[in-house]
């Protein structure tokens, strides 16, 4: 990689494809806080040192990399309050780069990529911000290592107090607070807009025939832990009649949620599972598995938990077993700002489009931040998978997109 | 503990009573040839030391301690071929030492600190032996590891090959050929009949009201993976029709096979789950669940298996998901020898009974061997798990009744 010169989107993107990518599958572990992901986060600074934007990173992973116009640099000097916190005119921009464990190559990092090279757009077009332009690589968005998602923009917003997210541990018992200095951030103090492009994780731009679209909203969606508990016992000399077997719970609540969530409409997943003791010819002591939920509305979120929830604890009884049920999530629905979404869709004759997904552009709607998510179409609509994909002809059309968006904003 | 004076009965159980349990539930975690079960051998060699027993280990983990009569040693004397392969007439007694994963305290470690103190008792009682007593401790048991039950004793019977058992790996990759020497096994050439003491893994002899028993045989059983495989996907985006899960053809598998057991008064148990990439927010592509099968005969076992793989298959091709069984064990109905059973359950008027658990003893009837299984009552019947128990009078009758049974026998 050149030092001083800016790769470009596909040299960007060949920098990026081997990092974290499982020999066998083709698939992403890019966890937050370990080497990929780091390695990744290191790449992005050195991009940003190339363009000699100014890096600037809180106690909570996060990152923003800031293209500073003249116009602040006056403001700064004059004998004002701190210049950043008295301005709440930045454009923020910018994604993730961890993945779900076995993810996709674009889920995260392609909001990346374009942003940088949308700057490098806007500076080719001759564009001078009036206000700063920041790049953002948010932290742990998806939650594949300490269960929560948008764990780093939860934080930067304030949405989640350190005090709760310092103890939560991943799979190896390792706590959050273990890795990061955590403290207070003040990367988003100045922003007044943010706008995310990320790959669709669905097929809506494939059927209308869009390359690029904006996200109305996101449904309300949630995390719940089941855990299932029984008695052990040996698998061959217990009589059928004598268990109390977890993992019989735990299946019948699997199909009931499927069946529920299709009945609705809705989405509903057990895609995690955790047995103890987890032995061929052991009645298991206990079964744990993750419901992820995701709903138009959050009352019919609540309707489908309280569904599955009230199923499973049936069969509990009938099983002689026992069901507890933890919401470790749970995020309301997310309407994106309106009149930006109209601002920038209508023009270019844009589709607008709600999605199921969590984004940290979420978050960021949520703590009041006037924010707009760019989707570029999927050609399968599969995500969370190896199989994720976009064509380069899309991406360059997004990173355009982002360019003409931004360009509007500054 | 004393360097030249035996430990009784009890002394040894409080030896073993701290190796390998967990602090928080209480179960033992003694995976063949890691920390906690090498510390029990090594205990198991200083106890046989200390008895002026003479160890001998294969390169199987296998080990057996022998109490050499004087009339052996002078045959060794005579100018003949190698006195041991020319003999077959000594008796084996023992068990093994390794665990199921949180499991309980009796069932392997009763056996092999009960063959001690039967030692004890016979010397006590003046009996000489006209024949070599070994007391014999065969690895991976459970097969917790290795994910095959019986290793040891398969492996040193010929029953299962080297070559065959040198690929088989742990679930950290580690391969069986790595961690043994191999080769081949003379431990068992002399070896003329086998006694095998065991906790009772159920509650027959409960219910007879009889602290000790003897064993008819095992009910043929086997351990066969179900691989079920779909297509990752976002758990959120993606609608419940467009989903190819295989979680759900696993869950309806679970709920098959336990129906199945229950309609034939046979055993069905899906114990362990693996699951990639089993992350909460995706669909997973894959799902290995193992089915436990035992059956009262060898034609409903089959039947058993096979009424569940369909109906595996039938969910499958409704799910848009595939699933390929492949046995990783089965082992056929064992009767232990009838006349051997006779002779010492009719004249102390012991309960014949069978079981559905594997254990060393099947193999070595399997291979030849005239073998016979005393009991012990299990109050409660339940077995791997923390909750396995005996009481000490009736540990005390087991010590007495495997006495009585080996001096019948020298």
């Amino acid at each position: 990689m050149e030092e001083t010169l800016p790769d470009d989107f596909e040299a960007m993107w060949a920098d990026l494809a081997p990092v974290g990518r499982s020999a066998t599958s083709g698939g992403y572990f890019r966890q937050p806080f370990l080497s990929a992901e780091r390695e990744l986060v290191a790449w992005f600074v050195e991009q940003c040192a190339a363009r000699g934007l100014r890096v600037e990173a809180d106690g909570f992973g996060n990152t923003v990399a800031w293209w500073d116009p003249t116009v602040v640099e006056e403001v700064a000097q004059q004998p004002s309050r701190n210049p950043r916190s008295s301005r709440t005119d930045a454009v923020l921009t910018g994604s993730h780069l961890d993945s779900v464990l076995d993810g996709g190559a674009y889920d995260g990092p392609l909001g990346v990529v374009s942003a940088l090279a949308a700057v490098d757009e806007l500076r080719a077009r001759g564009v001078v911000p009036t206000r700063p332009l920041g790049i953002g690589v948010f932290a742990e968005e998806e939650g594949s290592r300490f269960g929560l998602a948008c764990l780093g923009s939860r934080l930067a917003t304030g949405a989640l107090s350190w005090d709760d997210a310092r103890s939560l541990r991943d799979a190896s018992g390792v706590a959050l607070g273990d890795v990061l200095p955590g403290g207070t951030s003040d990367l988003l103090s100045s922003v007044g807009t943010f706008v995310e492009l990320h790959v669709e994780q669905g097929r809506d731009l494939v059927d209308r025939d869009a390359a690029v679209g904006l996200a109305s909203g996101i449904w309300p969606h949630g995390r719940y832990r089941f855990d299932f508990t029984g008695a052990a016992n040996h698998a061959g000399t217990t009589r059928m009649a004598d268990r109390a077997d977890p993992m019989l719970t735990y299946a019948m609540t699997v199909l009931a949620a499927n069946k529920q969530a299709r009945l609705a409409d809705q989405r509903a997943t057990f895609g995690r599972v955790a047995v103890e003791p987890n032995g061929t010819n052991a009645v298991p002591s206990k079964v744990t598995g993750w419901l992820d939920a995701r709903c138009s509305s959050e009352d019919a979120l609540a309707a489908l938990v309280e569904a599955v929830e009230r199923q499973a604890s049936d069969r509990a009884s009938r099983d002689g077993t026992a069901v507890a049920v933890t919401a470790e999530s749970v995020s309301g629905a997310v309407g994106f700002d309106p009149a930006l979404a109209a601002s920038l869709a209508e023009p270019r004759g844009w589709p607008v489009i709600p999605t199921q997904a969590g984004h940290d552009a979420g978050i960021l709607q949520a703590a009041g931040i006037p924010t707009a998510m760019l989707f570029v179409r999927n050609p399968t609509g599969v995500s969370h998978s190896p199989a994720e994909s976009a064509e380069l002809a899309d991406c360059l059309t997004g990173v355009t997109a982002l360019a003409d968006v931004l360009q509007g904003l500054l």
